[in-house]
């Protein structure tokens, strides 16, 4: 994979956590922020973790839409709406935009334990209607602890990918492979992603519960149904 | 646990399932049916399975209710309210009562990939309305797949367990620990079930996807949150 990827509200610990794996993996990459300065900050910590041959800068959130086709959505949910909006033309068509955003009721003040409703059913499908038709949404992310991608090690979960765009589907999917230790599978449609943006909810509740960053991993599927950085 | 588990709607696929578990683990259970002719060659099938010291009966699910303060149920969602509100006078104070039942779009016509909204947020919040708030409603075995359950070997799935009695995810997680391969975890309050139900319908996309029995695994938490036979 040789296109660069875009981390939207890259400055976020989802964001960080996603970008360090990808910089390590020998991805290039680009830290978006509101602030540009902040994401070269970003950028720059990830280089003293990473070895100064990281190809990892820091950019305005427009500028690195504007600079590739692979963007991955790291916002807060109270901003997402508004963001996408402002975004929307700086965004090429047929890029994959790949939304991490959990609708959490703690946006609007409530528990992290639960979501908002919404209205499209999903951020994902959200951003699909906010976004023009020529570009592929894809839900992926969702469950996979900040604190474990942010430290060393394996991250112990899977992602589950949904997307209406089947053939962007294996794209994510080996994007999430080269995470050691994520296997990445196919979620279905994009409407799936209601469900698995909730569960993140239950896993922070457990998270509470028991002073833990809680993962979760299908089981059952065939070898082939799994993309990790071996297959 | 001494006290018998009632499996009411037992003669369906995860009823007799989660019945030929617990038969083969010592336990007393009755299969409940609207027929109990039914329910008595379903118990006669299981101890066929199991071996003639099982103890498995059959009868209604109105003397199932009766005879036991542990309920579990495993009815589809479309009969879902008639029935409890049929059952409510044979449902002992105090009693457990178990819901597993998940709001497929199957229901009404509709994909087994999808859910049903419920007013309540899920099934399992609809049976603690339509029941006496002097019945303890607990959300468990929704992800379990029927086909492991009445397989031989090991079930490979978690079981999350929710309740507002805090006091009865014990007991359930004891109960979900006695089919062998199963975790039990503590889900938190049951208007979490509104998340476990609807991993069902993603779990469902995916078995039809790769022709599978999937299930889930919680990763990351410390051993003490998961029960098994072994703990």
């Amino acid at each position: 994979m040789s296109r660069p990827i875009a981390i939207i509200g890259g400055t976020g610990k989802e964001g960080l956590g996603l970008a360090l794996r990808w910089a390590q993996a020998g991805e290039t990459v680009i830290i978006g922020s509101r602030d540009a300065k902040r994401a070269q900050e970003a950028a720059e910590k990830i280089k003293q973790r990473t070895g100064s041959a990281a190809k990892v800068s820091g950019d305005t959130n427009s500028a690195a839409c504007a600079a590739t086709d692979l963007l991955v959505l790291t916002v807060p949910f109270e901003g997402h709406a508004e963001l996408l909006t402002q975004l929307k033309p700086a965004i090429r068509p047929g890029s994959i935009v790949i939304d991490a955003t959990v609708p959490l009721a703690a946006s609007i003040g409530g528990r992290a334990t639960r979501t908002l409703g919404v209205w499209q059913g999903s951020a994902a499908q959200q951003t699909a209607e906010l976004l023009s038709k020529e570009v592929v949404v894809v839900a992926a992310f969702h469950n996979v602890s900040s604190e474990l991608l942010n430290a060393e090690g394996l991250v112990d979960c899977d992602v589950i990918v949904c997307s209406d765009h089947a053939e962007a589907i294996p794209v994510v999917q080996a994007l999430a492979a080269k995470i050691p230790g994520v296997r990445a599978i196919n979620g279905g449609k994009l409407e799936n992603a209601r469900i698995v943006e909730q569960i993140t909810a239950l896993l922070i509740g457990m998270n509470i519960r028991h002073k833990a960053h809680s993962g979760i991993r299908i089981t059952g599927l065939p070898d082939t149904a799994y993309k990790t950085s071996q297959s």
